[in-house]
């Protein structure tokens, strides 16, 4: 199976249908078909050689769904960049993935040109033109070429590089491959399907594995694709007013400030027939009043991450009471997907009893190809073909898992994952900084908050503010820590000298039922 | 993934509910997998080592089943074998692929002994006890081993071999991967879904394709198979009354034959939910009365071959539309399932435009790994991935796939070829017919001769100058028949339901060269 021929299949089968829309922009399956092969074609003409990786960093918008698959068509590999990285996380992945060309639009034009010692030959301007000076038009390539002929690349071949956080402070390119990705999409939708020409609003960022599995899933169901810039909750009602929006996925911080939205000014959001979520489970409390706002959507919890193409478990509608024994299953995280198997294992991988907390371990068609050119890597996370999450939880006797916490130590903020070691490795480079730690405390916004203990050297001090303008230089805003706790005594260590986290995390979660692992 | 998941994955997620049904005896999904994991290790104790094949010839039972399982389980490939072949027939597909193990039910227990020296070290008793002499007793074996650990063959692996007839004269075995099968049901299931927790009914044979994809897809599923020895109007229509079937597959003439029955003796089938066919287009005649008898079913019809894991193309319940211009598509196949691709060929493999007739070729996740050991058949049938189906179609503008014949078996008279298939069209919708079928016979000047064998409703009849009126009216007049054999014994049906048109060519061509296959 392969990418291109989801869009293939759409054009003929579908060719009239909206495809895509972007403001007042509306694209048919046939118009994207076509732009798709001659942009598939000047890419090549740019000197893109099948293998070649091609990175994209832009805002959501048609052209970026228009890239996933031209890119792919020519036989090139989409390198999606996290738009909220700083300049150095940048430099960093396109360093390591060597891509060929950097697709940018008007919001990273700045930064692309910035960016164009760390690897690619050329830049292509993937916005309404002109194109910036020594950038290249996209609407110029396409008109400029005819349709190629699809490469064909396909099955297990390598389609996306996701670069996502990492433990030891450097992200790492996630490879996905064509089968991985569709075959994830098939058995997940066997247990929370789409309903006939789906109407999806694309809000969460394309470049991240949630919203991108949409652009697959959604083209497979030949449904339309309304594509906003970004999550807003007034863009998002809008949106979903005036097109239709039959499915979205959010994740539970999105429907919160949805919520709040609402609340305040109204809404009808009754077109909405799916609702799928993820990152994080449901509050009772969260889940009644979305089930007020979106009274009939059929809702879906996700459990997953780059790494599994992205869904392992599934939590389906039905399992989302709010009352009665079947409650406790609404913090659960579902149950595997078809072809997919999740375990609880010890550190030496083999299976716990029933209900014993262990890491969660995967393995199925979704599970990632490897880190990219990390072979080393790739060999302790994947052991036998099961892949290990990072993730603490335990599963019932009839197959529900519970995601307990993060065992690489990872804060959930706002569906972001934050790596504690990237944010830790930022505030000890500060010249006052002794000894730090980072943990997610709870927070009613954004579900967790970054929170650092600081202990600085003797004589030295600085303010909260220079500590935060410090990490922002380095890392992405988002994971910058929001609150502080300023210590003179040493940091708690168990016996190997490891920072006792579930100590400095205690005080805070003591009213929550969150364990604290 | 691997076939042996899915029940793994029903047992943990739905243990206690009814997996298998089987005139009064009843088991659960546990039941069903501790039985299979202690049959695999019997399996293994009598000499089977991963990889051997283990042949089964059987009527459909709830042993069938677990024997699918188990045989996978112990990571052995499964060989089922079709129940209506001859001896010579068993004979040669058994010493074609050497099964290690020969499994038989009471029916073929004495066929079974005979073909002992074909073959298999062993024969294992299918069936409720004792064994006949010189059998090895299946409970026996069950009860006398503990679980075993599964072997856990999967992905590309080789699952089953399904042995075809061959238009040559010898059957072919056809090789699946536990992959291709899996991925067919799941891409197939999304264009025509299953309800949650089907009732399905297996009255086709389970030597089939059409009927053990079933097993997988229900089993996938979670829902209950209700297995009946065979397909019997009676038998059926008291199963889905007294077993609330929602879900089954028959061919159109299976469908005929239930109307008769119905017709006569009432019944109510209110229960069925999901109705797929496939083998041959339905009539808008049947279709009409098939709606009346399934009023709440959805019409799924399936185009594929066993080569196909099965399925190449849906024609879901939205286009079975008896008036309209879309009335048109009830004649089609369809379109392509998801991952699947379908293309109209010359015989140099290249596309034919819109609409023309050429041979239908398939590429996907679901073609078969080829022939068992015929790797020159083999490469004759997949080229570049392409599988040629031997069948003939075109394809309209919107991907919809009408078939016009198998390209084998084309009647070529006086230089113009004529696809039977048209001319039973057009003969079926003559009030009097009750079934047909239309075959080349040789003629001194045509050299071929459109011949139509016609059987009549009861207590109806119609001259040939009446039915070749008829056909002239709807079809050119070289296609209409020019002879007629009209019989009052149903015509011969193959084990998956489609009339055996070999049986009906033999006594014309005795005494010509021309293939009958």
């Amino acid at each position: 199976m392969r990418l291109t021929h989801t869009l293939q299949a759409a054009a003929l089968h579908h060719g009239g249908r909206i495809a895509t829309v972007y403001g007042a922009r509306t694209r048919t399956y046939a118009d994207v078909l076509s732009r798709v092969a001659r942009l598939a074609a000047g890419l090549r003409g740019m000197g893109a050689e099948p293998g070649d990786r091609i990175a994209v960093i832009a805002l959501n918008g048609d052209r970026y769904l228009e890239a996933y698959f031209a890119i792919a068509w020519a036989g090139c590999i989409s390198v999606p960049g996290n738009t909220r990285w700083s300049e150095a996380e940048h430099a960093f992945a396109l360093e390591n993935c060597e891509p060929r060309l950097l697709l940018v639009d008007r919001a990273f034009a700045a930064l692309g040109q910035k960016l164009m010692s760390h690897a690619p030959d050329r830049i292509v301007y993937l916005d309404d033109g002109p194109a910036p000076a020594g950038l290249h038009d996209v609407e110029t390539m396409i008109a400029a070429n005819d349709m190629m002929a699809d490469c064909c690349t396909s099955g297990d071949a390598l389609a996306v590089i996701f670069y996502t956080g990492g433990t030891t402070g450097h992200s790492k390119g996630v490879m996905l491959s064509h089968d991985g990705l569709i075959v994830n999409f098939l058995a997940m939708n066997l247990v929370a399907p789409y309903g006939p020409h789906p109407v999806f609003l694309h809000s969460p960022p394309m470049f991240h594995l949630a919203d991108a599995a949409a652009i697959i899933g959604i083209t497979i169901m030949a449904g339309t694709h309304v594509i906003v810039p970004g999550f807003d909750p007034a863009v998002v009602v809008r949106a979903i007013r005036e097109q239709g929006i039959t499915a979205l996925v959010l994740v539970p911080t999105m429907i919160g400030m949805l919520d709040a939205y609402v609340r305040e000014n109204g809404a009808d959001l009754g077109s909405v027939r799916e609702l799928k979520y993820g990152a994080s489970p449901i509050s009772v409390a969260l889940l009644h009043r979305a089930l007020e706002m979106f009274p009939n959507a059929r809702f879906c919890q996700a459990y997953g991450q780059t790494e599994l193409s992205p869904v392992a478990t599934i939590l389906p509608h039905e399992w989302h009471k709010t009352t009665g024994p079947e409650a406790r299953l609404l913090r659960s995280a579902g149950r595997a997907i078809p072809g997919v198997e999740v375990r609880i294992v010890d550190p030496d991988m083999n299976p716990v009893p029933v209900g014993s907390v262990g890491e969660i371990a995967v393995r199925g068609p979704n599970v990632m190809l490897g880190y990219w050119k990390n072979p080393d890597l790739t060999a302790k996370t994947i052991i036998d073909g099961w892949l290990r999450t990072g993730d603490a939880g335990y599963m019932d006797e009839q197959g529900f898992l519970f995601i307990v916490d993060r065992v690489k130590d990872v804060i959930v903020s706002g569906g972001e994952n934050v790596y504690s070691a990237e944010v830790e490795n930022a505030l000890a480079q500060h010249p006052t900084v002794l000894e730090c730690a980072v943990i997610g405390v709870p927070d009613p916004k954004w579900g967790e908050r970054v929170h650092a203990f600081v202990r600085f050297r003797e004589g030295a001090t600085a303010s909260e503010e220079e500590l935060i303008f410090h990490c922002e230089r380095m890392i992405a805003s988002y994971k910058r820590p929001r609150s502080f706790t300023i210590r003179t005594d040493p940091l708690p260590l168990s016996g190997a000298g490891k920072i006792l986290k579930m100590e400095l995390r205690k005080p805070f979660w003591a009213d929550h039922g969150r364990s604290v692992g």
